[in-house]
């Protein structure tokens, strides 16, 4: 399949990079970083090996991109809001979208805005970090999870994943989206947030014995959360979690980062949809709240 | 009633050169700014009206201390361990320990140690702190509430309050010590803790819609826990002490004074004790509890 990466930077930049390097056609939007993009490359500094890639099919205009198969969504979900707009162009009937987003609800939300694709999630379980224009630092782990919101459309989840493999990104499939997603905050829920509210990266955070009470009673409450919409998530998996980010090397997730950089944190999709819908049904999340607030108070102060 | 300071700061200052200035005999104990105080006495710039004792009487060691009527314990909870020996010299058998001091059970501890002695509880709504040795501000407020352990002992917290009403000291009796402490709480848990996680004041707390959302949610579960020890607090209570928060000048809580000066924060009494106490009526308080864990990982940088 070909590829269309929106949002080359620590995610897209390095999962895109990855498949052009196995022979995939990739096409990279950039805004502020195409000039530098077109003229040098990109730069993948892997904990798996670097790379470079002299030539990338950068583009900085969405009606200039060629149509293809898949689009990976990998920017911030702070311009969600703009997406349907910029993506009009380029989405076409059974076009895959795969969003590789950290949250709850994008992909519902993408539905709506493109009936005619097919909406991926690609839980991304991976340290990376834009370290220039162009260049991105891969530090650790690197698997992604994909999942179809229509379970009807398993079988384009499959083709990704040969794909994939043929890419050398290690991966699962996982039936249900809704399950994925709630796995997958029950890293970001804990890990984003403290990571601004103590200002410590991961390893200082778990050295604590209060930062590692934090993150296991985040944790608890994201199950609460989970389980309230249908997902069981056990406390083994949570003693797994911990124990997976202990071995990772010290990491500052990319809430930290935005709040270093006095950028718009993801405080939306990654803490409010979650607790709206623990809401919905009947479950007050109140731990994550309280960090939610924390968040959006410290965010006034940086944007 | 004569009257003995234990800790000359920003509480122990002013209240006991409100004493002193009244007529009352007042001794105080000092260390480290003994020397300064017995040269220069006590200075108080105060909303209400500023005011010098040139002369007071001051010691460093509790063994020269006068035997009073009353002892003011203004200390910092974080050092009560070490209280129990410290005035061993001093309490009589009726001797009066006034605690000035914010959290919960620091009372029954003291009768514990001193089974001799009256123990009164003073909850002190103010806003002063000490710019110096010897050097108190009052900005705002000032108003004590104080409340017998023993409810046979309510006479001498009568006694207490006609001396307060000579001293010029807005004072109330609280016949319940359990629900005055906890009514302190409600102010108590939400200020002093957020003032620290999110660095700011009061007033910037309360003006942002988040900080504001912070105090009411943590002030809620203080209700529940309260409520878990046969205390009822209604909305319209904390509605009421938003109020009163919202009308003082902007201020820093003394926790957010001590995380400022890399001092230990009055993190147990203020926090662990309460958590401890619900707790073992069967309710936990996660809200408070996220907060009471990121000031003991905070804490870890400052000591």
């Amino acid at each position: 399949m070909k590829y269309t990466v929106i949002g080359t930077g620590a995610i897209g930049g390095y999962y895109g990079a990855m498949l052009q390097r196995s022979g995939f056609e990739v096409n990279f939007l950039a805004r502020s970083d195409y000039s530098y993009i077109i003229e040098n490359g990109l730069k993948i500094d892997s904990v798996d090996g670097n790379f470079t890639l002299d030539k990338v099919n950068v583009f900085s205009l969405v009606q200039d991109l060629p149509i293809s198969d898949v689009i990976l969504v990998s920017t911030k979900t702070t311009s969600n809001g703009s997406l349907s707009e910029l993506l009009e162009p380029i989405v076409k009937d059974g076009t895959i979208i795969l969003i590789m987003q950290n949250g709850l609800g994008m992909e519902e939300e993408f539905q709506k805005m493109f009936p005619q694709a097919t909406i991926i999630g690609g839980m991304c379980f991976i340290c990376s970090q834009k370290k220039g224009p162009g260049y991105i630092s891969h530090l650790d782990k690197g698997s992604i999870t994909i999942s179809p919101l229509n379970i009807k459309e398993l079988y384009k989840v499959q083709e990704l994943k040969e794909d994939f493999i043929k890419a050398g990104i290690t991966n699962d499939i996982n039936e249900s989206l809704n399950s994925a997603r709630w796995y997958k905050l029950l890293w970001n829920i804990p890990f984003n947030g403290l990571s601004v509210a103590l200002r410590a990266n991961t390893k200082e955070i778990l050295e604590s014995e209060h930062g590692y009470n934090l993150a296991k009673q985040l944790m608890k409450e994201v199950a609460l959360g989970a389980k309230s919409c249908g997902v069981e998530i056990d406390p083994s998996t949570i003693d797994k979690m911990l124990k997976y980010t202990q071995e990772m090397i010290p990491y500052e997730p990319s809430m930290k980062l935005d709040f270093n950089n006095n950028r718009e944190m993801e405080i939306e999709y990654i803490y409010r949809k979650p607790i709206e819908q623990a809401k919905l049904n009947g479950i007050d999340l109140p731990a994550i709240n309280i960090l939610a607030d924390q968040l959006s108070f410290l965010q006034k102060y940086i944007v």
